[in-house]
Order: C-alpha cells, then sequence, then structure tokens
C-alpha cells in the first residue's frame, strides 16, 4: 500500500481498452484507458494519460493491466436454481424419442418439479451454486434467478431462499424473481384458474419475507393465459413489484402488449410478438429479453422481430435462459454468439444485450456501463477487442473480476505478463 | 506415500463412474469405478469393489474422486496456430458487409496468412497457446494442429514448430499436419500449379525437420482441384506420412472418394459427400470427421449424410476445427453440442466422436477408450453422466485431468468435498 492519508482511491486500474458503453451506437472504447474505484464505485473513468501525475500515490492498489474492461456481465433471464438435470431428455430426443414418449418416461417440465421439490436445502445449493459460479467465472456480475420449479409454497420459497444464498456466497447481486406461474403442477390437473389463486396468495407471503424482486409468468398456450397471467400481474401490482413475462416465444398470445400495460420491466422471447406489441413496448420502454439459448436447443427457425426493434428503439437484452429443459447454457457468452449467429444481433448489440440493456431489464441504473458513479462491477478480459467476446465460442477469457470493487484476483504493481 | 516395496500403481483412482467406451453400442460404463496407473500406462480397468484389499497400500498415489472419468478428448482436427484473429470480420458481416466488401478490405483467409507471416515464433506462440490451454482446461489431452495460413516454406515451418512447442509445453500429445495446401498464396495469384509444385517440394524438407505427422489439403473449388490434391497426396504417400482431406464441405468433388484412394486416415466436413465416397471410407476405415462449429458460424443448411454414415459403420469423429475464419471455437464440448443440436448425433456418438474415433482419425490406438494397456489420458468430470458431457453448453466441467498419468491436479487420500 502507498503511504498517502487520503487516497483518491482504493483501487486504480491502468492499461486496459475500457468499454464504457456510453453511447448506443458505439462501445465508447477509451484506449490505454483507466479506471478508479472508491467505496465499490467508479470515480474516474478515462485514459490513463489523464491521470495526475504518479497516479500510483493516489491510490491503495494500483493494477496495470491489458486486454479489454468491459462492465461486468448481467444475465438478466435464468432459472438455475433447480434440482437434477434433463440430460436423459436430451439424448432420449437424439435417440429419436418424441415428446409424448418423454412425458410418458416422466420427463418434462415435471420432473424437474419432482427433483427440485425432493430437494432439500442443502442438496438445492450444493446443485445450484456451480451454476451461479459458471456464469462468475465467464464474466457474470448480476444476475436473475426465478423460482418455478416448486409450484406449492414450501418449495417456491426455498428456491428463491436458494437464490438469495447464492447471491451471498458468490458476492454476485442476485434478483429474484417469483415464477410459481411457471406450469400447472399435478396437483391441481384440469384445475388452473384454482392455481393461479394459490400463486396470488402465495405472493404476499414469500414478497413479506424479502424473497421477491420481481414476477413473472409463462403466458403461452400450453402455459397460462393471457387472463391468468394478468391475475398474477395484479398481485404483483398490488405490491408494487415489477412485473416482466415469458411472452410469446411459441405462439403470439399478444403477451407483450398485456406486460407492457402493467409497465413491467422486460418481455421475454417475442419470436411471434407482433407489431402493436413492439410498438407498446418502445412507448413504454419495456426491454425485449431475447434468448437464443432456448431457440438453438430447441431447434426453432421463427426469429424474434429483431430489425423492427432495432427501427422503434426498443432495448434488446440477451439472456441465457439458464434451465434444464430448452436451455442448459452455463455461459452468457455463448448466449451471445448464439445471438448473433441465430438472430443476426451485432457483437456491439450483443454485448449491450449483455450489460446496459439487460440492467435495464431488471430495474436496475447503477450498473451495465462504466462511467462515474455508476457501481464498481467489471470484467477484464484477455481480447484486445470487445468484437472478441462475441467472436469466440468457449475459452477462460476472464483475466480479472471486480464485484463492487472487490476484484477476484488482486494483482499489485506487477505488470501482467 | 504408502510405504510399499512394489506399488502395483502409480496412481489410483476410485470412486467416479468409470465410461470405458469399449462397446460401440453404449457407453461402457462402470458405476463406483476405478483406474490403476503405473508407467503412464492403464494397468486396472474395473469396479472398486474388483480391488484388491486395502488398495491405498498398493498405490503411491490414490485419489478418491466422484463424478465422471473418461478418455481424455481429442481434437482431432484444428488450425489453431495463426497470428491475429478475425473478429473484426465477424463483425462486419454482421453489420451487414458482404463477402465481397470483406474481402476487398484485405479481409479472409489471406489476412490470416499475413498475421501469420508477420508473427515471429514468439508472438505466433504467444498467440497460440492459450488457444490450446482452453481446450485442455476442457479436457482435451490430444489435439491435431494444421500449419497452412504461412503458404510459404518459412512460416509453414514456423506454424509446425509452434505446435511442436505447444505439445512441449501442455504435456498434450501434439499432431502435427502439413497444409500449405489450404489456399493460393498472393504471390501464385492464377498459377495454382505451379503453387503446388512447391508445396511437394516443401513437403520433404519439414518432414525431414521431423514436423510432419500427416497431410492434408483443402479440396474444393475456392480451393485446389481434386488432381492438385492427387499430386499433393502422391508426394505424402513417397514419404510414407499418411493423409487427410478437407472433402466436400460446400460442393462435392468426390473428396471423400479421393482420400480414400490413399487410404486417408480421414475425410473432413462432408456436408456434400455422395454415397460413392460413403461406401468407399466404409471399406478403408477412413474416418468421417465433423465439424459443426464451421457448419454453425456460416449458418449452413446441408447438414453431412450422418444417417447414412451409421448405416455404413462409417465411425464419424467430432473437432473443433478451431480457425480464425469460420470456427473460432476454443471448446470440444461445443463442437459436441454443436453435433448434437445441427447434425442429430446422440450424446454418445458425439463423444465417442471426441475420443475413440477421433484416436483412429490421428491414427492412434493406444487411447481414446479406457481399458488396460492403453494409455493413461484421463479426464474427470463434475457431472454425474456421460450424456451430459454434451448437455451442457459452457460451464466448468472439469474436476481433473491425466495426461500419460500425470494429473493436473494431485488430490491425495482426501475425499472430494
Ligand atoms: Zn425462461
Ligand atoms: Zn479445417
Amino acid at each position: 500500500m502507498t503511504e498517502t492519508a487520503q487516497p483518491l482511491w482504493d483501487e486504480l486500474i491502468i492499461g486496459p481498452t475500457v468499454v464504457t458503453l456510453t453511447e448506443s451506437a458505439d462501445y465508447g472504447c477509451i484506449p490505454d484507458g483507466a479506471i478508479g474505484i472508491l467505496d465499490g464505485v467508479l470515480t474516474y473513468v478515462g485514459p490513463a494519460a489523464d491521470l495526475p501525475a504518479s497516479p500510483d500515490r493516489l491510490a491503495h492498489h494500483v493494477v496495470y493491466a491489458e486486454g479489454t474492461l468491459t462492465p461486468g456481465l448481467i444475465d438478466c433471464h435464468t432459472h438455475l436454481v433447480f434440482g437434477g438435470n434433463r440430460a436423459n431428455e436430451f439424448a432420449m430426443r437424439l435417440n429419436g424419442a418424441s415428446y409424448e414418449e418423454i412425458a410418458r418416461a416422466g420427463g418434462g417440465i415435471r420432473s424437474s418439479v419432482r427433483n427440485t421439490r425432493g430437494a432439500d436445502a442443502d442438496h438445492l445449493l450444493a446443485e445450484s451454486l456451480p451454476r451461479a459460479l459458471d456464469l462468475l467465472h465467464d464474466g457474470v456480475t448480476t444476475l436473475e434467478i426465478k423460482s418455478g420449479y416448486g409450484l406449492d409454497l414450501d418449495t417456491e420459497r426455498r428456491m428463491l431462499q436458494t437464490a438469495r444464498q447464492i447471491g451471498a456466497l458468490t458476492a454476485q447481486t442476485v434478483h429474484t424473481t417469483y415464477l410459481a406461474a411457471h406450469a400447472l403442477p399435478p396437483e391441481f390437473d384440469n384445475d388452473a384458474d384454482a392455481y393461479i389463486q394459490r400463486v396470488t396468495e402465495w405472493l404476499p407471503i414469500l414478497h413479506a419475507e424479502g424473497l421477491v424482486d420481481a414476477v413473472d409468468a409463462f403466458c403461452e398456450g400450453i402455459g397460462f393465459s393471457p387472463e391468468q397471467t394478468r391475475r398474477v400481474f395484479e398481485a404483483a401490482q398490488a405490491l408494487g413489484l415489477p412485473v416482466k413475462l415469458h411472452a410469446d416465444q411459441l405462439s403470439d398470445l399478444h403477451g407483450a402488449e398485456l406486460v407492457t400495460q402493467f409497465s413491467g420491466l422486460s418481455a421475454d422471447h417475442l419470436e411471434y410478438t407482433n407489431d402493436e406489441g413492439l410498438m407498446a413496448m418502445a412507448r413504454t420502454g419495456t426491454v425485449a429479453v431475447l434468448l437464443p439459448g432456448a431457440y438453438h436447443v430447441l431447434r426453432e427457425t421463427k426469429q424474434p422481430p429483431i430489425a423492427r426493434m432495432r427501427e422503434l428503439g426498443v432495448r434488446m437484452a440477451v439472456s441465457t435462459d439458464c434451465n434444464p429443459g430448452t436451455s442448459p447454457l452455463l455461459s452468457l457468452r455463448v448466449a451471445m454468439q448464439l445471438a448473433t449467429t441465430h438472430f443476426r444481433m451485432t457483437p456491439l448489440e450483443a454485448l449491450q444485450g449483455a450489460t446496459v440493456h439487460a440492467a435495464a431489464a431488471l430495474g436496475l441504473s447503477d450498473r451495465g456501463q462504466l462511467k462515474p458513479g455508476l457501481r464498481a462491477d467489471l470484467a477484464l478480459w484477455t481480447v484486445q477487442h470487445p468484437d472478441e467476446l462475441t467472436y469466440w465460442l468457449g475459452g477462460n477469457l476472464l483475466q480479472n473480476l471486480w464485484l463492487a470493487g472487490h476484484s477476484l484476483q488482486r494483482r499489485e504493481r506487477a505488470p501482467r505478463l
């Protein structure tokens, strides 16, 4: 530590290309940049050349770095707390089994519900924590985690508690979303309305326990109707909780429009969303969360209306949708690559989608860009240009990560080899 | 170390599910298995219950493990030694640039040739080594590396020397392939025959330097003709070197048949291969190397004839094709996942394709399965079932790796937490 009575910074990072993402039309790169952190917040973002003379006398720690520094990535749509996995169904499908055969063999979402209900808190954490760590080691500093494999009060609670615990253990910011309206549990077969009634009754209980940051539903022919979704949203609204929606993934039920009527944070999937829905989203600032992992695994061919979203200025986020059935993705960078190949998003859009727009999808304005006053959530990558973050598929590109200014791996004053 | 005069094993691994891959129709799993290693070779593969009593007295080191143990993965088709990268072209294409515009901007394979020629040995190693390490940390213990971005004697030599150096530094087995017939260098514009003449003259020089394990060519409308390919193969044959071929990727030039006429190790890509080619491959035992990364990135729609290969018993390998233009893949598991989603291979076929069949594609019979007498190249994964290796996309699933019996991370006698 340098002996200075009042350092300007707890930590100063000098040298990398700093990707600010403060403009919508480009990366906002600062070559040979510098970042100053005080109390977990960015207080300097600019060229290293503009720092005061002998900057290392003004900081407790100085990191000399090469490569590319971006905001920490934000995964704004995951279902990563669950028991078991569905690799066996994945293999069955590839061996020619039909969805019906898989369902008869006890597969599908009900298999995840069974395994999640059967997992006690320790097991659920032991199974789910490595997934959050995989995201972390690929640059994710903030993530959303949904409930929705419990479908009863106790298990939905345990899922949300597990999500909170993951945040405490990894130091990632975890936003929790109550998604009891994910599927109909077996004990409510043929009585979706009665189940939705329960969903609305459980919400205030879990909210009072501090477990709910937002509310979601699966609005689809095979999920819940727009009317049922509306009842869930009204329950959320009564508690002042923001809403989001699994909307228009497999058919157009006007889900995007519905979520805008509640000033929703995001509408997610959107493969079948119509123009009215998109225009409504543009009006309300609802973020489009694109989930190319499910599109990839399900071999869908109907792409979300990306070009129209661009035209209308609808912000596009990209997320893993990490879940055991349709999107077993353990890397947000993989989702970004799939967004370019499958949806023709640009590498810039993919990175904005995993940072600034993902922050908006979670209602967070304190992160997702690099500028003074924002939270010091940072990812330092080995690459020379941010395009490479989507170009490379796989690989360990992360050098270091800061969560509210705390680095996973502090290197003091030593130039990187 | 246990005090025994003559231990049976240098290392004994006890506990995981051992995936032997010794049968063609299933994984050959041994639950609660054990592996004994002596002098870098497997000398016990079987149930832990069948070990002698007090097995820890019979081994220098004992590792108690959970999870799944497979043969070390084998990546039998890579171009991972190159200078620069082409993320900028990737971004240009997604921003709407045509291939012509990219070529006019100095892009395409010639950009990689320029950057590889411009990189001295140190730079080439510094750029390429991390890619081999990325593969290593995702389970790859053996890989093939091709030349083909030099297209002159000095740079082809430097590429192959770099490949050898990577093997020495990572302890991975690196097989080198001479691929000077990859593209026409600018100094031979409009004179492919004269270039092929040089290619055949350089081969014995580099072979005499111990740099060449096999010979490859790019036989395609935009590459070299079957007749030019034949000349390269004849030069290889004269030296007793095995051949392989980039065959029928974009059109059917009967490349697969051609390679079988030289008893080639493998025919690679094969999207457009016709039935005669497949039948010839079945006759000669030539392995089909499938490269779903390029198919994915190029958004191809013509799939290689997988079903027919199955019918004919053509062995199928899967590889990253790691290269800067069409397949910037840094993970063989990603290639395995893409092989399932895009080509409908099963998880078992994908794993066989990255182990036993990949070994065959390199002419190696001492690895790719787990049975006594084979080399102790092993990958220990956190997963419970081998299907998960292709099911999960991304993530750090590797617990430990053994290269000829040397583990990256030795844990003695301590049960894993
Ligand atoms: Zn989802
Ligand atoms: Zn290739």
